[in-house]
């Protein structure tokens, strides 16, 4: 029996939609367990998590699924359908690849690998974590290969994270970033010019960094009537729905900064699920496209707003309303620099815009090699250490601030740190766009950032995962993906920050 | 090929994790959305819920279902196993004993009434909400007819509510109930003594309620690591598993009452899923038995408990605290009388403790003989505040304030009513049998309320759904339900209180 086009095409949507149900239930779930779950809820949580994540992969690998596959990919003409149809295949035929024995074996090493990951760390030894990084390597290499790839190995684990990214475009780019910016950082530190951030010292109630966090979110255009703020150890936004997007912080009554730019950070990547298109609900392309374009929404709002000149000159006065007296007489100057004072430091997610970058090609060039073979799992102390000095001039002392400091790796996350770097970026390649067309600056200056809300919401945010990152970003900008928009944006700010 | 009863045993269980796991995440989901969930999050996720509720039913209906409750039923030797097996079958009966086309039907007419009868309520029409009553009324009638029943068409839709609890049941000790209480009541409205409710007003900041019922939930033996406090409209307590029972509750600031009694009403309810034996996780029995035996939890904190002169004997101070200066000078004794005001009122839920079993009868005898096909609907007005004013000693003025006032009806909920009624009885004899094993009063003066929640767990909570309603109250007071424990209750307070 033939089925008409018509019919496969809505059982099909309906399939979806169970699959799409299961993943919004999971994602209230993993909310609810990083911000309000009662301590002991989890154990039993994590059952339910288990049993309803299986349900949701069983779908993905379906008989079902592939007879949709199959029966649809050449015959809709619906382009959300195509579109789903592709990610559904892609799903599909990376699931179907990998022999069960052995993912089942995988996802045991990983949740093994991550406690051991932890203890190792909190020891620094390596050693300890060490046989647990040989298999997971050589489990990410197997799957590769099994993959497939048409020149690196490394491609084929890219690609799960910033699909058409390979290490062709990346060795393109990365290499000028990585030079022009260690360039940039001798000359920082040069520079006789030094920011003071002790002037940044004092107390910040919660309260008042709530405050503020609100209301930089609600000038940001993110719509609390489909989202909230909440506490929690490792901040993150997260898309239920369209409808339902939420952003959580930390606050650190010490240190402002954690809370003031995490929740802008992760407020720029709410924004990206807030405004995809309703038309994509119930459908995998109701999500960001990729993780490097999720961080050039986030990072934008982060760096190229909130950490502009522009920014402070609108806010500062808010901000002191919500700050200790001693800001009273604070000079905005003092403080604009203070907060953009660059100094190398060992842990990536404490590092300065500037020197961020230079955190990422480590990573990278150690986990292309990893993956191609070059180098082995024992080496990889030195390795790191070697770079990171040669990159951000700073050795580390031991192996938790060295090559032991990220999750990434124990979780069997190979291919995804590039994508922090491509992030930034795009954001970079983007605000070089919207200056064609927006004053930014002006904007900021003003407070109303509805302007730039919809050049993002026009330009990539509506789209959700209809195009590709390479696409979007050719698109919005009309060249490919170019190195120089983030050098000459942090060469323009930092040499005059640093007057050289 | 013939199973062997372990294999079956384990598959079974399987399959009641997954549903167990799906009623979870819709636990979650109905509790955020009644607490935390943005606005506008409610229209995607009610088709997620839509879409898991219909997987969930579907297993209870499902012929792998069938095929353990017929292979489990005789050979099973597990008691847990036997027991699921029961409620699954009942289940699986009541649901498949319904055409599909008739299930359907009754659904959309379920959800079209629940807003006309909003609507109505509001406009105190009757009429409009007439149709749509008698359609509910005719499917309940088809579908007590389809489950079967013995001797009371009624006793099919108790069942649903109060599994072995039946009209013969109610009839014997109901009157009695409606009888004694109305004739305490106009003793209580004879007696020249008046309690002034008057006192209780004042400024109730919500911060100042939240820690006192914070307090008394600690208090109590709600284990925090198990649960939290939140705020909504409607209050509610739900159990997503043993380990995770949360309480809400609602401030109202001119009015105390509402969140302290409140709160320990829910409080009661959560002690009750928070000590289930754990045995039972992922099967129907980790729950509690019935919703009568639930509301003797609530009420026995609620009313034995904490309207009780001892809990303000030893509370009192603590009270003050939180509450206004005019409560400084305001003698206990007459901050006692106050909340134990009796005062003939209109709406159900606004009843004081004597006069609230009397709503119920007015709710049970209407609905057993509209089941029964002794009334219409079209005559329910009038009969209400006939009974009203016959059992209550008010005649409401309209019917938003009469026969509109419940949501139940509207949802099609019939036999729900009498758990109410018969939670509270059910917890005056629990109480009268807590008397011979323990002090209660001197235990509650002390504040450490331990010992009567662990004689709850003992002879309630653990069981969970393991034994039935009747079998729990025959374990625990070695007598059939009597209504004297109630009745004696209210007469020993209020005679003191009203000094008649």
């Amino acid at each position: 029996m033939v089925q008409t086009v018509d019919k496969l095409e809505q059982e099909y949507l309906e399939l979806l939609k169970e699959q799409t149900s299961y993943n919004e239930a999971l994602g209230l779930m993993f909310w609810d367990l990083r911000t309000k779950a009662p301590k002991k809820a989890v154990e039993y949580r994590s059952e339910v998590i288990g049993m309803l994540s299986q349900k949701s992969h069983k779908l993905s690998t379906s008989d079902k699924m592939k007879h949709f596959i199959d029966e649809l990919k050449e015959r809709s003409e619906d382009p959300i359908v195509r579109k789903s149809i592709e990610k559904s295949e892609e799903h599909y035929d990376r699931a179907v690849k990998i022999p069960d024995e052995e993912y089942k074996e995988y996802v045991m090493l990983q949740s093994k690998a991550e406690s051991v990951w932890e203890e190792a760390k909190e020891d620094g030894d390596f050693e300890a974590f060490q046989p647990y990084l040989e298999k997971l390597v050589d489990f990410n290499k197997k799957f590769a290969g099994y993959w497939g790839y048409e020149k690196h190995i490394y491609d084929a684990l890219l690609d799960n994270y910033e699909p058409g990214v390979t290490v062709d475009v990346l060795d393109e780019v990365f290499p000028k970033v990585r030079d022009s910016l260690s360039g940039l950082l001798e000359k920082i530190q040069q520079s006789p010019t030094k920011p003071d951030p002790s002037v940044l010292q004092g107390h910040f109630p919660k309260a008042d960094q709530r405050a503020f966090s609100l209301e930089i979110l609600e000038r940001m255009g993110y719509d609390f009537q489909s989202g909230r703020l909440d506490e929690t150890v490792h901040p993150f936004a997260i898309g239920l729905n369209v409808n339902d997007v939420r952003v959580t912080t930390k606050y650190d009554e010490k240190d402002f900064r954690t809370a003031v730019f995490g929740t802008i950070h992760e407020g720029g990547h709410a924004l990206y699920e807030q405004n995809i298109d309703s038309k994509l609900a119930f459908t995998p392309l109701a999500t960001g496209t990729s993780m490097g374009i999720h961080e050039s929404q986030s990072l934008f709002w982060e760096n190229f707003v909130a950490r502009s000149e522009a920014f402070w000159e609108n806010h500062y006065d808010l901000f002191k309303n919500h700050a200790p007296k001693s800001f009273e007489n604070l000079p905005l100057d003092t403080f604009y620099k203070a907060i953009n004072e660059v100094k190398p430091s060992y842990i990536r997610i404490e590092a300065d815009e500037l020197t961020y970058p230079l955190h990422i090609m480590v990573r990278y060039e150690l986990e292309k090699a990893l993956i191609g073979g070059e180098i082995q799992v024992k080496d990889l102390p030195e390795l790191w250490n070697d770079k990171m000095e040669e990159y951000v001039g700073i050795r580390p002392r031991n192996n938790a601030e060295g090559v032991l400091q990220d999750v990434h790796w124990s979780g069997g996350s190979f291919g995804y740190f590039p994508s922090y770097a491509l992030g930034y970026m795009y954001a970079a390649q983007m605000y070089g766009s919207m200056l064609q067309d927006v004053d930014v600056d002006k904007v900021i200056r003003a407070g109303d950032f509805t302007v730039i809300k919809e050049w993002l919401t026009k330009n990539v945010h509506q789209y959700g995962s209809m195009k590709k990152p390479l696409d979007i970003m050719h698109d919005v900008t009309g060249e490919k993906l170019n190195p120089d928009h983030l050098v000459n944006y942090l060469t323009n700010k930092y040499s005059k920050i640093y007057q050289f």
